[in-house]
Formats: structure tokens, sequence, C-alpha cells
């Protein structure tokens, strides 16, 4: 068939519309669930008023920061209005297309959450009758906001092409994508993080009170913060890479030869992903013999198969490149690859995390350092995976005769399309991820709901499970990631030549570009700095607002019928924290990569973008799958091993996941977004980093 | 003046001389001091006998692997015997130099040593008479370490290259150099560690006895560690950067134009750093109202004017270039300011030290992500030093002007010439580094010989003193390490070339390049994962070893006279642990090295040296300075802040201070000499790279 560039903008179109449907069903399909327990329907109602007022505040923020960046986009880029040869047009085209990107990921962000907070409760009360319906709550719920997410990259991503033809304009949308994730991830993670640390120290720590018992103050402030930094903030951070990949593979395919090719191809296979994905979701239950764990990562498999098996087809039916379709493949087996890895490192079934369980005997900084040892390790299979899946696409990709037909930067666009193979399956993932912050917070409303012992056991379950399965998400969406900033490197060298730089590359030999390594690397380390003691800081003054409560409140602490804790005060410090703490650390990483480009010019921001994407990667993969392998040794000792609850082991086993808890929830996965801000701040400035420099 | 080559190697020779001279002076002048309490040499001559087990075990196993290898360089290196073109006198040169670099790498660890445990029980007598005579004891038995380990270097790099010109088969040298480091510095580590944690577990923790009581079985085994692993350790780590930016120097300075100026110049700044050293060291004592931090300080400030000063004046009598000069001054007084930020990380009369303390009232929790927090951030002024000195030696010798006279290399040179001058003052900090341990030791012996609470109060002061200088001095020679390292990249080039590889440089938008990047970068992680977990294994042994001494010895828990632990086992423990921890991890960084170098040929190798450099580099300054961070807020505490000795602040700054210990004695330094020990190994086998790889 003779494929043309508007039959895949329609079916772009068309999937996503498909996508929004299939969300809408299920969205249905949740609501009508029963829910009918009091407390239950009350405390969701807190939680789900928690998590707008944060949303709410946070938003309002994000709407003055999107202001002033959208005039300054209107003035500066592509070009700035006064210099020569500056279309207008295409200023305007920029800024709105960055005020498209923040506000469709706003969009989702918040739909998601809705989803989120109607399905937790439900999936707490249906799991009275079993672990089946219970899941598939948890799971359609979760689904919604995957299904959105990836419609809205889909369809944002087509339907500015379309209107713009150049796909330079595309990085506009996509930072506006990485600004929201900036704060929706970094706030959310700080937020979530606050108040879950106040809530273990003051509750489980002082008082000896369980997890969930809705005498502590910070308990609805922890469940909102399972909900804006694990849903919204995740869905972002997806929304964000999946947005960044797409962008980047369609630049480069647009300076490529032989037609617009390769650009459909970028569009089919998108798609495609989401597609499959669809069907990946509709198909997901728990078998006969099944388990949650088995049903989220099977479901996982038959969309990756599914998504070979489509663009396979495609590749036949339009004639597309078989040497692309082999990049993608590679990208999607190496994630899944680096997946089943992580997961080796996290999961309590497999030897690493009994090792730090039993290291937790010998006192806390044993276990520590067992964390810390292992999570180091665990950046190993994930490193060799991003580096082989690069050197494999290029090769497949750098033979002569296709360098001669496509042009030079054919085996860069073999490298952006594993990427976007690798996340073609996002929203599959992100369901996945969705779905473990439902059942913690239904595992909490079962609990606060006193449905009894066995809800709570299932409820257990069916959480146990979203933590196995977030390690293997979390280790492909940072490869994914990985991946991206790769072709995003390629992207800033395009827009810098453009610029007229005339860069053949950046040679590592040149001190200039070795100085922007050296402190592109500090970056990620001093952002996860200041994020965790952005945490720490908080932590500590919710800790004093709950103290003041039990203080003032008569009967809190005793648990009297009336005395009713003020949830709201404890989400107040959270979100004023959260947002106050997060400013910084993004500015600092924003600006210096500004700093760097005004010294050194486009070669040491070229070296910047690789320390940054190298030690952030390296930061990333060690914090996520450290704090993972400690939250999990708490849970196996917790299961009765090691001495279990109330030991010595179990102590030093919470202590290990109290550091773990920022790391894999605020700084870790946030290091990503600060990644991809950075890279695309370096691609939009190229020009002036071209024209005024000191040192380039 | 004419300056000729044989004047420079006179004077190397000839100040080489003047430091063994005045190390004998020293020698004998410490040994004249008095040391009459029976139970002080009693348990210094254990120490004494327990390091040299130690250093036999190690010597032992290092001479096999030591002529395991140097019959490998025999037969392959530089170019294999049997292929075109090969001179086998090379071969032999080469391997006698690798042999060379070990032997006077042991020689100097080994005096090093003696005079440390000479030291240690004269400085504790001494202590009952005053403050300055301890000192004084405590600093020139180290400096005596000091003055042969620069010596040896200076004289062996002088005495090799004059015998066979050829500054490359320096590289041979300089890998003896880094392998005995690597044994020495790692092992050292793993041992100092395992008996420190085996020996606060159970003393501290279980019984509640002081750290050096004689009741524990450990308490030798903790004393020899401080030994050999900050003495022998940290000399034989030094000599190894030492070496290595000289040898570094000098195979640049080969390829440049204009004669042989610029080989004079690395020669004899060299010298002068080494007679700068002398003097400062000839002069160090605490003034009047001083005290021993400022005494240090002082000493290493006037070292650097005096080095400065002379090399100014050898610039202007032989007319060597003035850009060199400005190159090395660059490095100095970055490596001074490096050294000036990590004391504000560590030192505990600064706000962070304070700050991690007062996070220790929350938990151990807090204690640990407050130290991985100012770890991260105290990277980035060293990062931004090393860079900012990269960037202007580059700029300064980058001149087309320059360029034309003495060719491209000639900004590479200027960067290795910043190296030399930020290793110039390296006697002085050996000096200022082995005081460290030696005072450590003393104020052990102070306890153990009951010298009184005067004694061990002015112990105490000068224990301290080496805690806050070992700080500076760590920043200094990491910083030192990654200028090192950077011109090491360049000589990998060189060779590179000259086996026919014709590389202009290393882009990283090649992603063969960005292959060895990525997996180059997670080295040192593994590597300090695989440390860690070596120390975690062996203290637990250790910790097994003394429970049954405590069961099957009876009156030794109780503490009676004549119940003696038995001390020899312990030293047994960690030193067979030690050296079987240690040799998988070097394995792993080589054959890493050797596996990339074998798939991607010279480019790969080249990126992954960057990768491997990065990452190190804010590995290695994170975990020193987060473990000195937290080894000082625990001193804070325990002097009485935040609740003092016993509070639960107390517990969670001792538990910051465990975890910490691997990160700072074991883990931080040891990346440093893997580092390097990467480096030349991929120089040395570049011609092998070039000939045979699979993607290259």
């Amino acid at each position: 068939m003779e494929p043309t560039l508007n039959m895949f903008y329609g079916i772009s179109i068309l999937v996503a519309a498909i996508a929004f449907l299939f969300a809408a069903y299920l969205y249905v399909w949740v609501k009508r669930q029963a829910q009918q327990n009091k407390r239950i329907t009350e405390v969701a109602r807190l939680i789900r008023e928690g998590a707008n007022t944060f949303m709410k505040r946070e938003y309002k923020i994000l709407a003055i920061f999107a202001s002033v960046i959208a005039v300054l986009i209107l003035v500066l880029l592509p070009k700035p209005i006064w210099s020569e040869g500056a279309e207008i047009w295409k200023n305007v085209a920029m800024a709105v297309s960055y005020i498209c990107g923040t506000v469709l990921s706003a969009i989702a962000g918040k739909l998601g959450l809705v989803v989120a907070s109607l399905s937790n409760g439900r999936s707490a009360e249906a799991a009275k009758k079993g672990i089946k319906p219970a899941f598939l709550i948890g799971f359609r719920g979760g689904s919604v906001m995957g299904l959105i997410v990836v419609g809205c990259a889909v369809l944002g991503v087509s339907a500015v092409l379309m209107v713009v033809k150049e796909a330079s304009i595309l990085l506009g949308f996509s930072f506006g994508a990485s600004s929201l994730a900036l704060f929706a991830k970094a706030g959310g993670g700080i937020f979530t993080k606050t108040a879950d640390v106040a809530a273990d120290l003051t509750g489980k720590v002082e008082l000896g009170i369980a997890e969930d018992d809705p005498r502590n103050p910070a308990v609805i402030a922890d469940n909102v913060g399972d909900n804006v930094g694990d849903v919204a903030g995740m869905g972002a951070d997806l929304f964000d890479s999946n947005v960044a990949a797409m962008t980047s593979a369609l630049v480069i395919a647009q300076t490529l030869g032989a037609g617009e090719m390769n650009v459909m191809m970028v569009l089919c296979y998108a798609a495609l992903g989401l597609l499959a994905s669809i069907l990946g979701i509709a198909t997901a239950r728990i078998t006969k013999k099944g388990t949650p764990t088995k049903a989220l990562n099977s479901s996982t498999y038959v969309t990756s198969a599914l998504f070979l098996a489509f663009t396979a087809g495609a590749t036949a039916l339009f004639g597309f490149s078989w040497h692309i379709w082999a990049c993608s493949a590679t990208g999607l087996i190496v994630g899944v690859i680096i997946g089943l890895a992580t997961d080796y490192f996290t999961d309590d079934s497999k030897p690493i995390v009994k090792k730090c369980a039993g290291a937790s005997k010998s006192g806390p900084a044993f276990t520590i350092l067992s964390g810390v040892s292992y999570g180091f390790l665990s950046a190993l299979p994930a490193m060799i995976g991003i580096a082989v899946s690069a050197l494999v696409s290029y090769k497949i990709c750098g033979t002569e005769a296709l360098i001669a037909e496509y042009g030079a930067n054919y085996p860069l666009f073999g490298i952006s399309m594993a990427a976007v193979g690798m996340l073609s399956i996002v929203a599959m993932i992100i369901s996945n991820d969705a779905y473990g912050p439902i059942v913690d917070n239904a595992r909490g409303l079962a609990e606060m709901g006193g449905l009894g012992e066995d809800a709570i056991r299932v409820a257990d379950e069916l959480d146990s499970a979203g933590n196995t399965v977030k390690a293997v998400t979390k280790g492909f969406s940072i490869g994914a990631a990985g991946l991206t900033v790769i072709s995003l490197l390629g992207t800033f060298m395009s827009e810098a030549n453009a610029a007229g730089a005339n860069i053949a590359g950046f040679d590592i030999m040149d001190p200039t570009v070795f100085f922007g390594v050296l402190i592109g690397a500090a970056i990620p380390a001093v952002f996860s700095a200041m994020l965790i003691l952005g945490v720490d800081k908080n932590a500590q003054k919710m800790v004093k607002e709950i103290h003041r409560q039990f203080d003032t409140i008569p009967g809190l602490k005793e648990g009297k019928e009336d005395a009713k804790p003020e949830y709201d005060k404890c989400i107040d410090v959270a979100t004023t924290g959260a947002l106050r703490e997060l400013i910084p650390a993004g500015l600092v990483a924003i600006l210096a990569t500004i700093g760097v480009g005004f010294i050194g010019g486009p070669a040491a921001v070229g070296g910047f973008l690789l320390g940054n994407i190298v030690s952030g990667l390296l930061l990333s993969l060690f914090m996520s799958n450290a704090g993972g392998l400690w939250d999990n040794s708490k849970k196996y000792v917790e299961a009765g091993n090691e001495g279990g609850k109330g030991s010595e082991a179990h102590k030093a086993a919470v202590i290990g996941d109290t550091v773990g808890d920022p790391f894999k929830d605020t700084a870790g996965p946030s290091i990503n977004t600060q990644i991809t801000v950075v890279s695309l701040v370096a691609s939009l400035l190229s020009a002036i980093f071209v024209q005024f420099n000191i040192f380039g």
C-alpha cells in the first residue's frame, strides 16, 4: 500500500480516540462498582479533596511559571524575534505548542487522579468478595490513567506536527510536558515522602500504632501523597518521556533523506504501541491459578508481543525499513531484560532482598551498606542494556548503503526508534504503575473502614504485587529515558547546527567538552540532594504539626471517638513545602545548563548533556533500586523472616526503608525528568549558545 | 642558563637523595624519643607484628601477581614479541620498569609503616609532657613516609627515563605503582574497616566498653588496620597518583616539538615540589598560640608558596614557558580550593557537620539521608574545580602561536602540568595524612597504657586535628587524580595512534564511544559495591571469631587480669578476607576494560575511560566526604552536643559513622586507584585493541 503522511495522522488520531473511548468505558465501569461503607466513602473523600488541594495549588504556581516561559519562548525561540531571518509564526507556534504540552499533561494527570481516587475505595470493598474483583478494579482504575496519558501524547504530537509540519516546533510541546513533569514528579515526590516519613515517625515509631491508624493526623496526607506522587507524578513523568522519545525521533526523521517515510514510521509505531497496550489492558485478569503479579507481568508480555507483531505487519504492508523495525525490537527486548534485572535486585522471592534482610540482623548500618552496595551493582545490567541497544541500533542502521540513502543521521534515527520501541508499551506500564498506589490506598482504606482480616489480607497481596511490578516498570522507564536522551543529544546537535554552529560531534579530548561533562555529571547529584534535603526539612515541619495536634487536641492520642485530627493542616504543610523545595532544585539544573552554555558554548553544552545523562542514569538506577530493595526487605522481615515484626532486624529494616523512601519515590525517578528538562532547555537555547559564549 | 636534560636528571636525583637523608634524620630523631611504658611497648610491638603479618602475606600474593603481569608485559608490551617491528629491548625494559614500580612502592610502604609503628607509642608517651612534643613526634613520623614516597617517585621516574629515554616505557613503571596501590589501598581498606567495624560492634555496641579496651580481641587488628590502610595504603595511593601524573606529562612532553625543554620542565617541577615539601616539613611546628590543625594547615600553605616561588625562579632562570608555570599554579591553587571546600563539608566547626548531627535527633535514617545529601552536594565544588583547571590550562596553552611552536598536544600538556602542580606538594600531603593514623594509634596506646586523663586529652586533640586535615588532603588527592586521568586519556590516545589507530578524538555522538562511556561509568559503582560487601562479609566473620573468644576464653569478657585475648586470630581473619575480597573487585575493573576494548576497539575504550573518570570522581568525592561528615558528626555529638554521648542522637550518629567507615576508608579512596589502573591498562593494551576488536 502506498502510505501517505495524512494517513498516519489519521491513524494516530483514530487510535488515540479509541484509547479515550476505552478509558471512558473503564471509568464508567469502575464508577458503577459498589461503594457502601460509610467510613471508606468518608476517607476516600478526604483523600480526594486533599489531592485536589495539592493539584490546584500546584497548577496555580505552574500556570504562572508556564506563562512566563511561554512569553520567553514567544520572544526568543526558535530565534529571537529581533534577529535576522526570524519567522514570527514559528515563535507563536512554539509558544502555543509549549502551552499545549503543559495543558495536555495537566489534564491527563488530573483525570488519572480522579479515577484513582474512585478506584481505591471500591477496590477495598471488593476485597471482601475476593482477590479477582478487587484486582480488576485496581488495575482498570490504573489503566484509565495509562490510556489517557498515552492517548494525549500520541494525539498531541500528531496534531501539532500535522498543523505546523516542522518537528522542531515539537520541542516546545515536549518542553511543556517536561516542565509539568518536573513539578508533578519532583513536587509530588517531595509531598508523598514528607507525609510518609512524618506519619511513620510519629505513628509507627513514637506511638507504636499501625501504618494507617486514623488517629494519626498525617494519615490522609500520606494517602494523598500516594496519589499525587505515584499516580499523577508518574503519569506526567512517562508522558514526558514518551513525548520526548517521539519528538526526538521526529526531529531526526525530518533531517533524513528519501521522503517522509521515516516520519510516517515514527507516527505509525507510536500508534501501534498504544493499540497493543489497549488490547493488553482489555485482556488483563487473574487466571484460575494465577496471582496478581503474574496477571500484571503476563499482560506486559502480551502487549510486547502484540507490538512486535503489529509493527512487523505494518513494515511489510507499507514497505517500511526492516532495519528500523529491528532497532525498535531491540529497544523493547532490552527494556524487558532491564526490567527483569531490576526485578532480580528488588523482588523478595529472589536472593538479594533476603541478603539485605539478613544484614539487618547486625544492625541498621549493615542494612544501609548492603542496600547501597546492591543498589550500585543493580545499575550495571541496565547500563549495559542501554549501551548495547544503542550500539546495536547504530550498527544496524550504520551500513554504508543506508547512510548513502538516508544520510549520516540514520544511525541516530535507529537509536531514537529503539527508544520509541522501548516506550511503545508505555500505556501498559503506566497502568501497572498506577495500580500500585491505588491498591496501596485500598489497603489503608480496608483497615480504616474496618473491613476485617480477610479483606486486609487480600489488599495486602494486591499491594505486594504492586511493589514488585513497580520495580520492573521503573527499570523500563529509566532505560527508555536513557535511550531517549541519547537521541536528544543528537537533537541538540542538529538544532545547534541549524543555528550555524557547524558541529560534527563532541570530542571528549576537547577540554571545553570535558568541562561540560564534569559539571553535567555533578548536577543530578546536586538535584537529588536538594530534593532529599527538602523532604527532610518538610517532614520535620510536619512532625512538629502532628505533635502540636497530639498536644492540643484532647483525647486524640488515646484514640477517643470524638477526637478528630486536623488532617487538612498536615496536607497544607506537605503542599506548601513541596512547592517551595522543588523550585530551587529545578532552577539549579536549568541555570547550570544556561551557565555552561554561556561559558563554553555548544561544545560545552554537548559535554554537559552527556555528563548529565551518564551520572543521572547511574544515580537514578542506584536510588530507585536501593529504595525498592529496602522496602521489600522490610516487607520480607515483616512477613516473619529474620525475627519478624518487632525484632532488632525489623527495626533496622524500617530504618533502611525510611532512607529508601525519598531515594525511590522522590529523587530517583525525578532525575529522569531533570535530564529531559535539561536536554530540552539545551536544544531550545542552542541558537543563543551558538551566538553568545565566552570560551566556545 | 642553558639547561640540559642531564642537568635535570642530576637535580632530580639530588633532591631525592636529600629527601632520603632528611627522612633518615627524622627516623633517627623519632627513634631516640623515650618509650618506657611497658604496656605501650608491648602493644606497639603487637601492632607492629600484626602489620608485618599482613604486609608479608600481601606482598607474597602481590609477588605472584606481579610476576605473572611482568611475564605478560615481557611477551606482549609495548608490542607482542612476534609482531612486526617489535623491539625486544623495549619489552624487557617495560617489564623491568614495571617491576621497579612495584618494588619501589612496596619499599616506600614498608618503611613508612616501620616508622609509623615507632612513632605511635612515643607520641603517646610524649603526650604526658604536652601537646607540642607529642605533635612533633606524630608529624615527623608521618613525614618520613611522605619523604620516602615522593623521593622514590622522583628518583624512579628520573632514573627509568634516564636509562631508557622513552617516556612510554614509564607506563610500565606507573602500572607497577598502580597495581601495588590497588592491593595496598583496597586490600588495606578492607582490612582496616573489617577490624574497625567488628571491634565497634562487639565492643562499643554489645559490651559497652571503650573503643580501645584491651579486652576486645579485635583491638590490635583495629590499630593494625589504621597502619596498613591509612599509612601504607594511602602512601601507595599517592605514590601511584604522583607517578601517573609525571608519567603522563612526560609521555605528552615527548610528543611536543621544540626540543626537550618540556621534558626538563616536568622533571624540574617535580623535583622543586619535593624540595618545597622538605622545607615545609622541616619548619612545621605548633606556634605559641597555635593548634595542631593550624600547624598542619600552615605548613601546607608554606609549601605551596615555596613551590610557586621556586618554579617561578626556575622558569626565569632556565627560560621555561610561563604558560606552563601558570597551568601548574592554577592546578595548585584549585587543589587548595578543593581542599577548603571539602573542609567546609566535613569540619565540625562548620555548619554542615552541625546540621548532620542535628538530623540525628530524628533517628538514624535522617543521619543517613542528611549525610548522603551533603555528600552529593560536596562533589560539586571539586568537580567544578577540576573542570575549571582543565579548561583554564587548555586555554592558556591553546593559543595558535603556541600550538604552531609545540604541536597540537600542547594544551593537553598544560593540563598534565596542572596535575603535576596540584600534586607538587604531595610529600607534605602524605606527611599530614600519615600523621592521622599515628596519632589515632597514639590515642589508643595512651588509653591502653593507662597514661592518665591529661595525656588522653592531648592525644584526643591531636587525633581530631588529624581527622580535619585528612579531609583537606583527601580532596586534594582526588582532585589531582582527576586531572591526572584526563591527561592519561590523552596518553591513551597517543599510544593508540602510535599503534596505528589514527584517532583524532572521541566523539560522544559515536555510539561506540557512548557504549564505552556507559559501561565505564558503571564500573566504579560496581567496584565500590564489591569492596563494601567484602568489608561486610569479613566483619561478620570477625564478629564470629570475637564471640568464639568471649565464649571459650574464661574471664575475658569480665576483664580478668590473666585472660588474654588471641589478637592474632583476628588479624588473621582480616588479612585473609581482605586479600580474598579485593582480587575479584580489581579483576572486574580490568576485565571490563579489556572486554570493552575487544568489543568496541580504541573508540569504545576512550569512552570507557571518560565514563570511568567521571563517575569515579563523583562517587569517590561523595563517599569520602559523606564518610568524613558522618565521622565528625559523631565526634561533634560525643563532644556533648545534641544530647551528647549515650543519647538517641549519639546512637544515630554512630550508625552514620559505621556506614561512613567503608565509604571513606575503603571504597572512596580506592576508586582513585581503580581509575588509574584502568587508564594504564588501556594505554598499555592500546596496540592490541587497535588490532583486535569486533565493532571498532
